[in-house]
């Protein structure tokens, strides 16, 4: 009997599970092994030094879990830890930020790219960055929307109130001129048919949860790390603490299925 | 020159403040040292096993700074963790949920009291079993509203949004006939005027920071632990992680002055 080494996710809580999703959907031989911070979620609001002390640790538990690639399934990680991961860890590294950067600038037709997220990683500039870095003539207007994950973490996905706050934050952006629109944060992808309702047709929705995904098998692929095709795959997760209603909101919202529960305190 | 011992106020957060200013006010000889887990904040979604954890750290790192009585300016450790903390230290200890329930008790006409708070406090059913050991015959009616603290943290404490949610949120405690509302968050003072204005003149509102203060007061004098009259209190603030946003809004809100911030991380 094969014992294929996981796919080793993490991210600050529950919101990584979206990328989980375009995995399993893409990757259904790979076995992924999911871990999520929730004992200290969210991280949104936290220091950059904080934040990459926290991912260092989840990384490490991962690695103990045999992971043969650790995808970084949090955009506030991936913007400020990503360097420091793949010097410390010896297996591949995947963040969100730079998939999600080449799929908005395969989008756009203006050259003008909105960027949303968390606090941290807005404040990062890490898209922006990811961006120029490919084309030096595109214009970035970027916002942070820190009510998006308490939101979605309440499951208010189709809500007048939810709509509000979302137009409230994605008016400049609209009045500034994008075309294309990046979901900077692993929970939105939750919150697509709720922003797709405010913006209309004429923005070009880029989800990080799909493109990290792509990334992921290339990688695979580059590296002959895939699983066997006859492997049936499995989603394992673990979490720092107790889960709680939002993991039935992403479980049911994601179709997702998984066994019990890991609970998994970190020191 | 004399160096009195410090009151030790933590909270997971910023929240608390509005402890810390109940307390400049009615104790203006002592001085405080507020510690705000920001690195970790919020504990509401937390199980109580994590909270408890945090909650020994928090007043073991005060106990270190000389701490004379120890003041949980937080409902939700308050809650869980009163009785582990007061086993686990040498100090009085005083929370926020008897004065809040003994206030309420001493307000309602009808004997029906609401409660709101996070979601972890309003699961303990501490508020219910601290009002309840008073008076055997007091109705209450509580609901989490988890989405409270975010929109606090936003700074929008005067906001349409705010006011909607607020609204939602009480419409079932009205309807349920209470008379008496205690705000069982440090977080939720600062809404007292967006919530007043929903609920109207007709619901008296219990503010567990000002009854905690009375509290601490009590306990200084009981045990003659007062700070000599000729003393000008200092407030010194502690944080885990480098502070955000929020901060200044606390700050502003509560006009509350203090030095440099501390940074004090936790392992």
């Amino acid at each position: 009997m094969s014992n294929p080494r996981p796919i080793g996710v993490f991210d600050s809580g529950i919101g990584g599970l979206t990328v989980v999703k375009a995995l399993r959907d893409r990757l259904p031989n790979e076995t992924v092994v999911y871990l999520g911070d929730t004992a200290r979620v969210p991280y949104g609001p936290k220091s950059p030094e904080t934040v990459q002390r926290y991912a260092l640790e989840l990384a490490h538990v991962l690695m103990q879990k045999n992971a043969k690639a650790l995808v970084v399934a949090c955009n506030t990680v991936s913007s400020v830890a990503l360097p420091l991961l793949t010097r410390n860890c010896s297996v591949p590294v995947i963040g969100v930020i730079e998939p999600g950067a080449r799929a908005a600038l395969q989008a756009t037709r203006n050259q003008h790219v909105g960027v949303i997220g968390t606090r941290a990683t807005i404040r990062s500039g890490a898209y922006e960055q990811a961006l120029r870095a490919t084309d030096n003539n595109v214009r970035v207007s970027s916002r942070a929307c820190p009510l998006l994950v308490p939101l979605i973490e309440e499951g208010l996905l189709d809500d007048d109130v939810t709509d509000r706050v979302i137009v409230r934050y994605l008016e400049p952006l609209l009045a500034d001129g994008i075309d294309t629109l990046v979901l900077g944060c692993t929970h939105y992808p939750l919150l697509t048919g709720a922003i797709a309702r405010v913006l209309g047709r004429k923005i070009t929705l880029v989800d990080s949860a799909q493109n990290c995904a792509t990334a992921v098998q290339q990688i695979l692929d580059e590296r002959s790390l895939q699983s066997p095709a006859t492997e049936d795959g499995e989603l394992h997760v673990a979490l720092t603490d107790a889960a709680d209603n939002f993991l039935n909101v992403a479980r049911d919202a994601l179709q997702l299925s998984f066994g019990e529960i890991e609970l998994r305190p970190l020191p």
